[in-house]
């Protein structure tokens, strides 16, 4: 039994308005897969880095208990290379550098010892590779979670629309259910989105929560008000890592549980955000999660 | 004991991609007062209108129970008229046409019956209209909300701020709140707006919800996710109505009362956009409210 995440371990260099950043490490692999090692032990990372990337980084995924058998190391390239500058609102950013590096041509290997896979993150990637994942575990794991975005939409919609029939949930921004349905309203845009395949869609709202749909069912889960945003990247990924981590740690797949892994998720991108990168999501206590898990309890609870 | 509701009474002609109408009743008084009249049995206006507007419409008023007699009918002058189109998206709105008539000179006069008056709704209005109001009150009520928009803190910042002072709760939305005080947070926004005199502040969200701020408190209360949203007009109103109605009805001013309030509040608004006008709040059951709610519940709540 494992939790496996796929998608990008690689550098960036962010600028917001507190301040800018050298190449730090990033990667939707990268926050998602530390999220979820806080509450299961179990983490599986596949993913590419060129021969540029730290050992010393590869240890911290280690310590963090998250086997890195599947992380291929490339001799003589480059780790992918994003760099970004968001706007004072923090909601808006210029790409400023994407250098695909090993990213083009990535080969999702599965190791052996990656079979007993029981919980599949698809990290946002391109969908063909998404596929291959899928394709190349001799089990259906119990449960998939597809994270993708806006930009595959627009070149790979085909392929896209055909990962997606094959995953239990579909996270994604308000902006990409309108896209992705062709309707303004969510409600009618994640009845489409559900009929597509996904069991399950959260919608990403940042600063206002996220929405869980279900068959009828929809929940309406809070963003915690912050008085300082230092740096969204990795948020969403840190979400969805976290989302999948808490049902790891579960282990049954319902409603009511997954209200409660958006709550847990939402609570670690709220923390992720704190600071630049991954120094925030790397280095926390138990304690921390679960006082920010219980600011969520206090801001959403009333009795009627 | 009664509840004052003060504001608008007047025409409005509103286009949405959903169709348009004629000219139909609408104004922040009449939106809030029918609101109000859901949970509280005294409620009383203070408006005026030219004498075009139709005593069956004022006779609607009292079968709500609403008390009319602040409600001051012109001779030879015509009503308050506003015209507006919406967008596709819902969220933002071209202003057609605004007709002050009988609003240009608008004298809030306070009829001695008036005096029993415990809780106070300002609605949106000249913010020296507004302050005569409460000057005119011999007794301070026990609460005062104040609904007010960008507009006045455009053309009238002075007279806006030496109100916001008098009263306990402002409402105002996200981009209001933003400018009121110069910060983009709303974390921090809230803090400088609560420093102005409030005592509470709800930050209106539209289809996002609204929070709630009370000294370091913040209650998140979520939105209804709607498959369509017919008509806008009136939704603001609906919702401080809503809410004051619910307090005046509970009668102990608390943070808790609040978060309940805010949620009855939200209820009625989300009906209030499922027909042109005030069509739906004019003909709504007590069961149709309290199904409603059930639906917020259900919506936000889950069990860590």
């Amino acid at each position: 039994m494992s939790l496996l995440v796929i998608g990008t371990v690689a550098f960036d260099a962010i600028e917001t308005p507190f301040g800018k950043t050298d190449k730090i490490v990033g990667g939707a692999a990268t926050y998602a897969g530390l999220a979820a090692s806080y509450f299961y032990d179990k983490v599986k990372i596949v993913a590419v880095v060129g021969d540029d990337f730290p050992a010393e980084e590869i240890a911290d995924f280690n310590a963090h208990k998250i086997d890195t058998e599947g992380l291929q190391v490339k001799k003589g390239e480059k780790s992918f290379f994003w760099s970004g500058k968001y706007h004072n609102d923090m909601n808006t950013r210029d790409t400023l550098v994407t250098d695909l590096n090993v990213l083009a041509d990535f080969d999702p290997i599965i190791p052996e010892s990656y079979q007993d896979c029981e919980y599949l993150m698809l990290g946002n990637l391109t969908p063909q590779v998404q596929q291959t994942v899928i394709k190349r575990l001799k089990n259906r794991p119990k449960l998939i979670v597809m994270d993708t975005m806006n930009f595959w939409m627009d070149i790979a919609l085909d392929d896209l629309l055909e990962t997606v029939k094959m995953v239990d949930v579909l996270t994604i921004n308000d902006a990409e259910a309108r896209q992705l349905s062709g309707e303004y309203s969510l409600v009618k845009a994640a009845k489409i989105i559900l009929a597509m395949g996904p069991k399950y869609l959260i919608i990403k709202k940042g600063e206002h929560g996220a929405l869980l749909f279900h068959e009828d069912h929809i929940f309406s889960a809070p963003a915690l008000p912050l008085a300082e945003v230092f740096d969204p990247t990795g948020a969403g990924d840190t979400f969805a890592g976290g989302f999948i981590g808490y049902m790891a740690k579960v282990g049954t797949i319902n409603f009511n549980n997954m209200k409660n892994a958006i709550i847990f998720g939402s609570a670690l991108a709220s923390l992720c955000v704190e600071k630049f990168g991954t120094e925030k999501i790397k280095n926390l206590t138990d304690e921390e999660v679960a006082q920010r898990v219980q600011q969520f309890v206090s801001l959403s609870s009333f009795e009627i």
